[in-house]
């Protein structure tokens, strides 16, 4: 009995769903939601999840020595795989969708293709990736950093939790069981596509069934600091005031005005703002806050940053404080792989879905892949835009359609590449 | 062998000096400074020393139901008491002068006038009072606000303390043995007078003995929440934002704006500010900031906070949030007796002091007492304006000049009265 031709094939969404479903019973949180950052004992028992599902579909299984975890389905040629995934680990209160759909959808269209009974080609490659949220244990997107070869992984190993407790990377992998020896990057796939949540609310506002993710934004996390004098709120004329609170009331709203004058897609926030002593009758002595600056553009973000930095200079010197700027990230923008966007619009075509190609204001995991391999995202709506929060929510039938986009965009790179 | 003229008695400044080292050894920081919250132990064994030295001077002790201390040195005639005092207590990282050179220079002045061997007509009575600070239990001004009959004593006994430890300023009285059984506001002086720091830069920087301090600025105190939308820094479009964050700000900066117009007395400060969820990529939900507004006119004061209500509502709305203002203080500016301060500015002028009228920027315990009684207060510089830190300083000379002050304006008072 001939097969089916590849191009009618579809994955199993009742299946999918009921994956996510268990992924998300595993630190589920009372009101909804869920809870595994990180090498936590949740994630681990994600991975063990994961783990039984790829040996039951006999894939062989690799784990690299930043935990890294990949499942491999063999192919007719010889060739480098070709790969997708995302990660399970999760922001502290979650939804059930970032990370866990690119990788409950690999498994589901690797096992959808091999039920087909014959392989691609290529083989087949799905990555579970550690730590991409960061949360725990910062840098994000650690394990594709690593993998990439950005961070060398003896530097990452000793790196110790944000709580404090002086757990280090390389202890919460060895306690979760996922301290692996394969050389991170020692598998360079022939292209890497992840699915993922559009975490913004651009694909449900225009009505659009996914996005053609071209590219992630730069991002610029830098750290002010201003220093002033304590107080008292009563006494102290205003003229002699050294105000470190409204030094910093004033960058939030430079910020926001030269985001405004840059216009295009550039967005600035201050989510993080700390005073000293903080108390409603002393003139604030110390204020900390952070800008996160993105933009497509690597020359427009850093015209904004740097005239965000000498209004820094001109305020603090205006209210006679002592200014101290840190650049604390400095991510470039990230263009994916033009074959690969345009192979997904060759499917989305195909299959009749309404698309956009659009910029990711996330960071991801294929931003890192795309510094070894052609890479590029596949985005599903997230309704209200809402994302890193228990109501994060997408519908199933959406998720369907960006699953298949999925399969159908493997088959025909398998074809092409 | 005749008294000398009571118009020649000067204070002992040494023994002054020693007592206020004394008092600042108990709570002493290691640091220098000293910490002596309300109704702590520290604050029992700075009382328990204060009835040593009132026993001493042979004084008759009351305490309140508040825990206020009263000593009193009889009078020849059956007079009401001329009145001196402050408060023990201190905030939680203090200098050694804040309240405590009030009550020890009342001590010193009741012992100078005792030692010439005659009493004057009048009774003297120097008030130590319950709490004024606020840091531990609030209100601040407790005991001298009880004791004026602003606050019933049945009210204010079970409010628990700050630290959310469930004590009650009942049970803190009952533990340091001060809950007496006067009832407050059962001796009400002929006049109260109080010596305090200026915990502001005016008399030092126009190099002045003293100020006498003819009113107390009104305080209010505004808390404001805005309420929007968390989002991702990264993925959500500037336009649709509902950022609390940047409400919180350029309420801080109208604050600033409105004072500058306000002009005159008028002050205004944001020390205490908190955003929430607090996170560098979140776009923040809430942001909570108290507004700190004084001025010496009463309808000045009412016009700028009038204005400022109304600033706070137009950037919610031009913000999309959702805003909560919620009046935490209300104190009226309060006017000191015009005969009080006439009495201490004769004899300013009559020892060759240099001094300033000026209004008290901070709320005082003499503020509360003047709703009873005819009261006035002296001011001493304090080095660089700096109060309610343990870099408060005032030189001993300074003090001296204010002591002295205080002890002929009582003389003068008990002759006037």
């Amino acid at each position: 009995m001939p097969h089916p031709a590849p191009r009618t094939w579809k994955i199993n969404p009742s299946r999918l769903q009921a994956r996510l479903e268990q992924l998300a019973a595993i630190g589920a949180l009372p009101g909804g939601g869920v809870s595994r950052m990180a090498l936590t004992r949740e994630d681990g028992q994600a991975r063990d999840q994961l783990k039984r599902w790829l040996l039951e579909l006999d894939l062989d299984i690799r784990i690299d020595r930043i935990g890294n975890m990949i499942g491999l389905l063999p192919g007719k040629e010889p060739l480098p795989p070709i790969a997708m995934g995302s990660h399970l680990d999760t922001v502290g209160a979650a939804g059930i969708f970032d990370g866990a759909l690119g990788v409950a959808a690999a498994l589901e269209v690797i096992q959808t293709i091999r039920e087909q009974g014959h392989a691609l080609n290529h083989p087949l490659a799905l990555f579970n990736f550690t730590n991409e949220e960061g949360v725990r244990f910062a840098p994000d997107m650690m394990g594709s950093h690593v993998y990439a070869g950005g961070l060398p992984v003896e530097a990452i190993l000793p790196v110790e939790a944000l709580d404090g407790s002086g757990l280090t990377v390389g202890q919460a992998l060895e306690a979760i069981g996922y301290a692996g020896d394969l050389a991170p990057g020692a598998i360079i796939p022939a292209a890497f596509l992840e699915l993922h949540i559009e975490q913004g609310p651009v694909l449900e506002a225009d009505g659009q069934d996914i996005g053609i993710v071209e590219m992630v934004q730069g991002i610029y996390w830098t750290e002010y600091r201003f220093a002033g004098q304590a107080n008292h709120a009563g006494t102290t004329p205003m003229a002699i005031r050294r105000d470190a609170a409204l030094a910093a009331a004033r960058l939030v709203n430079a910020v926001r005005e030269l985001v405004q004058q840059a216009g295009g897609h550039q967005v600035g926030t201050v989510g993080q703002l700390e005073l000293a002593p903080n108390l409603v009758n002393v003139v604030a002595q110390h204020a900390r806050l952070i800008v996160d600056l993105r933009n497509t553009e690597a020359h427009r973000l850093q015209q904004v940053q740097d005239a965000l930095s000498l209004r820094a200079r001109q305020i603090a010197a205006g209210e006679g404080l002592t200014l101290t700027e840190k650049a604390l990230v400095r991510f470039p923008p990230v263009r994916f792989s033009p074959i690969l966007t345009g192979i997904v619009e060759s499917v989305a075509n195909a299959q009749g879905l309404s698309y956009r190609r659009m910029p990711s204001g996330a960071g991801h995991d294929a931003q890192m892949m795309a510094g070894i391999c052609p890479s590029a995202m596949i985005f599903v709506p997230s309704v209200g835009g809402i994302s890193h929060n228990p109501a994060e929510y997408t519908p199933w039938p959406a998720i369907e359609k960006g699953a298949n986009a999925l399969l159908q965009s493997v088959i025909l790179l398998d074809e092409q590449l």
